[in-house]
């Protein structure tokens, strides 16, 4: 039993992601295919790059992660699979995998890269403008039925990696910014756990600034506070959130990707 | 072979509604996992309760129904998993089964509730702010594996029960409200077909009152009158709703939930 | 194994897919079930057929193709289920087969049609206005369980076809229009790669004319231009289509289906 999760900026009016479960369904009849998101902000890689590093960890063993925000599909970027650790990646080389690689290459687990150029493993005919079903869904499906890294192209060492925006450290604490807006308008930062160390001991005294907000103190969930109050609090994947509870912070603080989101330590 | 169904108010582009299933078939790995929804309005048990009555009955005997719209995540709001007849509910104990609830009691159903209080049945980590990933996904699988509820928590009597709107009985008819707008802006109301009785066997006779708008007999179905022209009608679940013929009603009418719904009855 | 394909235009919030997948399991529960969409826009049939023509070649022999676009539910319109080739469509019989069928006529591939009229095949209570959840559902369930068709139903002939606009030979080439707009904006035309035929031996000399904008010259791919610029090229299905690198070619030109689209040749 494989699974493969899908991630597109796709949107899901057209057919175009059904077309991809029809193809690795042709290939691997038996694959188990999550849909992460086809929502993905058209071209936005990196904001697919933060939703699989906070997706990946929770998917078993095996699973094939096919990403698919592709604004060079055509062009010379190389269509790549790569294992991570004990899961695979299938997509463009364009910096999807920055952050989860990342994670992985901190945890010590191994990595390996293709650059997929076998065409036997993808549909007879590809069109220069939908990699995604014509290479992709094939090479996921022939991942998922057990087919090694290896035969599916030559190895490389290279894949493409973003340069993507750190926190810096502050005379009182940390400057970050905001990275993701969730469907709920809760605000996350790049301002993770780690950054905020045995400070946590002390929550009550962190403090957030946020556009002219400020948020005294972390709570642990929503419902701590009335509806209608600014939390700040860590988010479900150990980042440093703004939320409002039973409400939009994206909104009352008209905040969007970018802004400056500054932790106070005690 | 089990079926998981899920329903949240968490949208689609964020991965969270991926990452449950990465987890369900982590532990059940064979699961079929339908979505019932996940556009349910932020917040919005009651949208939640009726969806999920109106869903229930068209799945097979063993289905787990997973729901979390659950504004008090990690609050003292109990996690709970129920059997409700032949199916099986997961999700936090803050009255979204009391509809379907209600309907199973009517029919004499064997009812079950657990609170959901062994972590060894959970995710090892869990987070304050995301109970669907970290305590209910893992608790509808080993559900959909056969695992008994009362293994899951120990048992309590008491869930938590919504009170909601009922229609009331007026000289003339009957007086309810606007319980849910479709996508396609059809107005669902909280009269039944078990209120209209035999007054169904005058359908023509039977005429509707809603905001400045007058229906004057129920229709059987939409294709019966010209586009642009507003019916009554029962809809697929046994509501009375007002529909309008290749358009929505809830733009022309400018209505909302909660707005008045009368019944004149012959 | 068998697979069904779900295109509708339910929308995604109200639990009416999620339902129809319940209905299909509760028969077929092996079945592997793809969303294809489900936001065709509402009662439009011609939207659908275009999806489904460009989607079915992409999945395997057997697979069933339930589509629901049916603004004549419960009147005498009839239920159909039809073989096309080596695929299954179940739906109602107002059209939405079409472009798939000419296809397959095209190809010489074996077609069958069967009038939907053994209640014995479908759910026990049939409602007026959801023959998605209550025929067809179970219908195409029964397809993908191995029931031959011809004993779902009577055999007919005349399956509606819409009367489709086709593009026009003009002195200097084609006049066509715009059929679709995607979720990135591209604006497709009916002028298809057969038509341009041997032109394009020589895609630098061919142009394209839409509204206020003239494009010279076919790219390949949108990664060949830079970000802002329009294009045309062939898009992944053979159609003659317009984008804007990186944005949306709709909203720059603002476009709409039915807009006339020109194609110039050398």
């Amino acid at each position: 039993m494989s699974i493969v999760s899908l991630m597109t900026d796709f949107g899901l009016k057209d057919g175009n992601v059904g077309v991809m479960k029809g193809v690795i369904w042709g290939i691997c009849p038996e694959a188990q295919i999550a849909d992460l998101s086809h929502l993905i902000a058209p071209q936005n890689i990196r904001e697919a790059a933060l939703i699989l590093l906070r997706s990946a960890p929770y998917f078993p063993d095996g699973t094939v992660h096919m990403v698919v925000v592709d604004p060079g599909v055509g062009t010379a970027r190389r269509p790549m699979a790569a294992r991570l650790g004990a899961q695979y990646y299938v997509g463009p080389d364009n910096g999807t995998i920055t952050m989860l690689l990342e994670r992985v290459e901190q945890e010590g687990w191994k990595t390996e890269f293709v650059h997929l150029d076998k065409p036997e493993c993808w549909l007879p005919d590809v069109n220069h403008v939908f990699h995604g079903r014509d290479i992709f869904a094939p090479v996921a499906a022939h991942l998922a039925r057990g087919v090694p890294l290896c035969e599916l192209g030559a190895p490389i060492t290279d894949p493409l990696r973003l340069d993507l925006p750190k926190p810096e450290r502050t005379p009182d604490g940390w400057l970050g910014e905001v990275i993701h807006i969730d469907h709920f308008g809760n605000l996350a930062s790049n301002i993770r756990i780690e950054h905020l160390g045995e400070s946590l001991d002390n929550k009550a005294h962190i403090s957030v600034k946020l556009r002219d907000a400020e948020m005294r103190g972390l709570v642990n969930t929503f419902g701590e506070r009335p509806a209608g109050e600014l939390v700040a609090l860590l988010g479900s994947t150990g980042n440093l959130i703004v939320s409002l509870v039973n409400g939009s912070a994206a909104a009352r603080l008209n905040a969007k990707v970018g802004d400056p989101f500054e932790a106070i330590l005690p």
